[in-house]
């Protein structure tokens, strides 16, 4: 019953490769191409430009750029830079202002208008240093502070251009590269626009085969400050921040929009910086708000004229990314033709797949290079292509049966996979089955059970299924674990916002979703302190909804409870204000079947019970860690952590179903954590996918009965019911 | 060379035992007692009061009142209760206020004076109801409020009476006794104050042969508020707290003295209520000091007339000892003669050691009772009360090496001790011990090294070793456990506060140790906001002072640091603003003999190195657990814990030596944690002890060379140098 052997063709993307024309095409009749594309660098031949295939270009429209950048100093993108704080022995300090930067990444801009976004401040006190207190000497870099109080701590913050572009940084040193250093340059300054498009409109002109146009991506990178210590090379990293949009020119502007100033501190704000992670106060919202204007406004422009010289513009969703926002309500007024993003997990593709575009497309691993992310070996000796690929197709994989997306591609250096037919006949066998999972989704949506969940953060929907970055990056967090396991999970899932709530978005959910730690913007931080949130949460619950906490959820300081919603909850976290008070006792409730075998969770001190009322289902060194409270008709379910794993995948599930009083056997949910299915009613297709590395035999029931079969490692099958 | 074969007598209570005359005169005599005391509730034969002994009395002045009490049933004692917060589901909700209490412990006070100081809460929004929205049914013992906001959280805080004596409550319900309850009269009012006048009075008469009254203790019990529920009976325990001093007319005075009111909400604190360990606000400071002045006024009216009986008057320092403040500069004003504690562990002994009284005991363990503290067998089957001996004794006797007492006294039941002889010649070995002990400090003050350590706390010398109770009640402050190691340290030891600093406590301290989890009063918590503090201890570090700094030491948020002291601890904590900031990479650095083997760390989460210059000197998981970082001519010492233990103490040692900059072998210092030693230049002799439980054989260096010998398990030894 198995669709796989039946050939499809469409959909795929090839990296075509000069010098290898004929592998080239080879390679795209087995996979099925339909596109060839170059990679970032590379040309495309004739003979491949005229083969017949769509023809995918890159462009980086910040970097490449380095002639007119050169006579353009003060138009390169720029940062605030914060010193490190340093100790006042007497009433004077000087700063070597790029003692702590790496010299290469950045310049200090010490320019009129530059200096004017200057500050000093007393961090000891907090207090403003007046300017006539300090001055710059440009000379020595330096910045000498006079009249200060001893013994206080003071910093410097100003103004840097970026002198080195930030990937081509990192490849460029990972590669011990000896290159001339791209820059960046900033698309802020009019003259700069200029420049642009006369260059887009000339690059139309001579790629005339180019059928789309990929943007990689538009304008401003993700944060990276680089430092001047090896031993502490990358001071700051976040996808999500804006502080490498900022200039002097951008600053007036905003004020002049705004009514208002930013200043040097609402970016360094005390050297924290505003990592995603944390949740943006309405300075940093206004100003990403005001920079995706300009990215939309300005990018249009550029997508139109790709647009007037009858190419397509597809966006690549990493890299410069900033601004441009693709969850944003505006998002679709640049006018893109696609969206691709390069996915290592579940969530990128169901990031990729909810994006508001006409066409969007995965960039699967490994990448046709030598080594892969973090140097180990692929496509070399010691390598194992064909099982890494195995491996990142069952990332993607359960997410792309839940939601589909257009497209599939590779990138990189086509000639490394000869050696390698079993790599080739496994991506044909790829390629193949997301073709049929394509259609199948075309015919009509999969089945989902009941609950419709919603995972509420301070940033809602504008940072669905992410957090910030890849899932190695911030794996610490509880909800990145959250969304992996749910990206390829039998529910409809949706992210909110707590502005969403008081507008009415629990009339359509089942299930709200609260993961992170006290502060962050996972767990929603102040915005706990608004007490119509609390109340319409706790009416909804009273009245059958679910409420899962995860780690510290609803936390914030100056209530009665540390976790707001601990009424629902039955559990709060003590801070140390009820060190003294005593315990309620418990034994562990078993629900049956509710905790997979191997199931984890990693405990956490302080937690109680507040009532004594909540069920205990788990617990580690005599404190609760997954705890069950009815409150009215609706559920309170608590988890100290989660994980992502398999089981752990499937106990979330799980608790999802306990926390609505459903049963926890259901249709189409396979008997066992190591496999998963997603049935479409319209094709009366149900597709099995076994996501361990050993072979299954997983039983599904469904309205016509137990359906059980074998299944390999990795493999898919799919039958008709 | 052993001093301890020598008979000496005198500084020894024996507990008589009527019936068991014989017994008692004869373990006077083998243990060198000089006075013989009565337990709780016994009373000695004429034949032991005749014998020419000193003899103690104990009396609990608020108790054994109860046909008094039942007839001035509005004079017992009081406290403020909050009832469990419940949700609104509507505009009205009912409480029943005892639902959550023992109904054994306490009866609502629903008159009119007591019910002008209940509150009703919103929880919700911080909010307190009008007194016109809820009404007190006294039948029912409810409030019935109304008019509220559905789906936010309401709580009731009332006034009740406490009709049981705690202490008595139990060991009453600990031991199934079937007695009448005893209740606790409030010398607040001034009826009861004539009534416990003539009854002391009549008390001195009727007790011609007592010589010392002893106190159990004053008036007050520390906080214990029992729950209804036996899986959480003991709501609430606070030794430190003043909520058990409370009452109308304690609240009308102070409003009249202090020129504001009191709340219902400064004691329940939305169900917190206030434990020692957190810091005081001014309201709590004020409360306690208005407590102090009465229990001091009243107290010395007490201690007066026992002097007018020609008696003495000692304090027993627990139960009943809240408002008695022994380490408040007032204490003397009583007019105490002595002050007696007993004793599990150094600390403790520390704790009596240091009260500025005439005469210091301590209650050795174990009591002589068939069972100890936690239910183990003592004198009985079972049992090994030699080897508890040992094991309190070894505790103890560190500690006393270093500071003296002046006397020592067993309790309980004498006639248990006769089937163990072994005990009884215990007792006397360690008896002899002490008094020699007590000579060597009475011929001078025992040598100790150079560094003069200050402990930095929120409570500053009012809670000098003390937390808050016993160790086993606050083993989860690293404090109680740095508190225990320097209990028998080789330093000079003080308490200091934040004001303390200001006034310039620091010219005569050459280390301070702050030590707690934040917002702890060990810590400091908002203390910590205090620039002229960080101003002080920052100039006073950099020439040449050591700042250690355990757990999360002067933590406060609000800056650019979570720990204020960062700049001299080159490490701060992450609570999630840093969570995208690169962490300096760290080689650990060894110090040569600073770690002793088996020295344990619990490491911590989110620890950094601020500027990377701070050297590691342990790790786990790739997180320090303890650096040293240079700080002008001072360092600053980062330990994530501590947890008390021969080797961690010698660590401790270590630590401090080496945050001074002093050598880590210093004469009068053993070679091996296991061991410790105290020279005690005026008399030339240098007591050696084992603390652990198998011989060893130390190596001392002294001015005079080296000294080695061999122990056994828990002994002690002297030599002459």
């Amino acid at each position: 019953m198995s669709e796989t052997n039946v050939k499809r063709t469409g959909s795929f993307t090839l990296p075509g490769e000069s010098g290898y024309e004929e592998l080239t095409l080879k390679m795209a009749e087995k996979w099925g191409a339909d596109v060839i594309r170059d990679s970032d660098g590379t040309v495309l031949s004739d003979e491949i430009l005229n083969a017949g295939y769509g023809i995918y270009s890159t462009i980086c429209i910040i970097r490449d750029h380095n002639e007119w950048a050169k006579q353009n100093l003060d138009k390169l993108q720029q940062t605030f830079l914060m010193t490190n704080p340093k100790v006042a022995t007497d009433t004077k300090l000087t700063f070597h202002l790029m003692e702590d930067f790496f010299e290469e990444q950045f310049k200090i801009n010490g320019s009129k208008d530059s200096l004017k976004y200057w500050q000093v401040y007393d961090r000891t006190s907090n207090e403003l240093i007046s300017t006539d207190q300090w001055k710059f000497e440009e000379e020595s870099g330096s910045v000498v502070v006079e009249g200060i109080t001893p013994w206080h701590k003071y910093s410097v913050s100003f103004l840097a251009y970026r002198i080195w572009e930030e990937i081509s940084m990192y490849n460029h040193t990972t590669n011990n590269w000896d290159k001339e250093h791209l820059m960046q340059i900033d698309p802020r300054h009019p003259k700069t626009q200029e420049y642009m498009l006369a260059w887009m409109e000339n690059w139309c002109k001579t790629h005339e085969d180019t059928t789309v146009v990929r943007f990689t991506s538009m304008f401003y990178n993700f944060v990276w400050i680089w430092g001047s210590d090896e031993r502490n090379r990358h001071l700051f990293s976040d996808w999500g921040s804006y502080d490498f949009t900022v200039s002097p020119l951008a600053l007036d502007e905003f004020a002049v929009k705004y009514g208002y100033s930013l200043t040097a501190e609402d970016f360094v704000n005390k050297g924290k910086l505003n990592v995603t992670h944390m949740p943006a106060d309405q300075h940093k919202l206004d100003w990403m708000e005001f920079i995706h204007d300009f990215v939309i406004e300005f990018g249009k422009k550029l997508v139109d004229m790709v647009h007037q010289y009858g190419k397509q513009a597809y966006v690549f969703y990493d890299d410069s990314w900033v601004g441009v926002e693709p969850y944003s309500k505006r998002f679709k007024e640049f006018g893109f033709d696609g969206i691709i993003k390069c996915v290592f997990s579940g969530y990128e593709a169901r990031l990729c797949a909810g994006v508001d575009a006409p066409t969007h497309e995965l960039r699967l691993h490994p990448y046709l290079f030598p080594v892969g992310l973090g140097g180990a070996p692929t496509f070399m000796e010691g390598g194992d292509p064909t099982l890494d690929a195995k491996k990142f197709w069952n990332s993607i994989r359960r997410a792309l049966l839940r939601e589909p997306v257009d497209r599939i591609g590779l990138g990189g250096y086509l000639h490394l996979v000869e050696p390698y037919p079993d790599f080739c006949d496994y991506i044909e066998k790829v390629a193949d089955e997301f073709r049929t999972i394509k259609e199948f989704h075309q015919a009509g949506k999969p089945y989902v059970l009941k609950p419709r969940v919603a995972v509420l953060t301070a940033w809602g929907s504008l940072r669905s299924w992410t957090l910030s970055g890849h899932f190695h990056e911030t794996y610490m967090h509880d909800l990145i674990h959250i969304n992996e396991s749910l990206s390829g999970s039998p529910f409809d899932v949706s992210y909110i916002s707590f502005e969403d709530i008081k507008n009415g978005v629990l009339e359509d959910v089942d299930v709200v979703i609260n993961a992170g730690f006290a502060g962050s913007a996972w767990s929603g931080a102040d915005k706990w302190n608004d007490n119509e949130v609390v109340e319409i949460l706790t009416k909804w619950v009273h009245a059958g909804g679910a409420f899962i906490g995860v780690n510290e959820p609803s936390a914030v300081e100056g209530y009665d409870n540390f976790f707001r919603m601990s009424h629902v909850l039955g559990v709060d976290k003590d801070n140390g204000a009820r060190v003294c008070h005593g315990k309620w006792s418990f034994e562990v409730s078993k629900v049956e079947g509710l905790l997979p075998n191997e199931t984890t969770m990693k405990g956490k001190d302080n937690i109680y019970l507040t009532d004594g009322k909540a069920k205990v289902l788990a617990e580690e060194n005599g404190v609760p860690t997954l705890t069950s409270y009815d409150f009215g008709s609706g559920r309170g379910i608590y988890l100290t952590s989660f994980e992502t794993s398999l089981t752990n995948t499937r106990m979330l599930y799980h608790i999802i179903l306990f926390a609505c009083k459903e049963k926890l056997e259901q249709n189409y949910l396979t008997d066992s954590p190591m496999t998963e299915c997603a049935f479409y009613p319209a094709s009366k297709r149900l597709v099995i996918i076994n996501n361990s590395d050993v072979s299954q035999h997983p039983v599904i029931q469904t309205e016509n009965g137990p359906i059980e079969l074998d299944i390999d490692a990795y493999d898919t099958k799919m039958v008709t019911i």
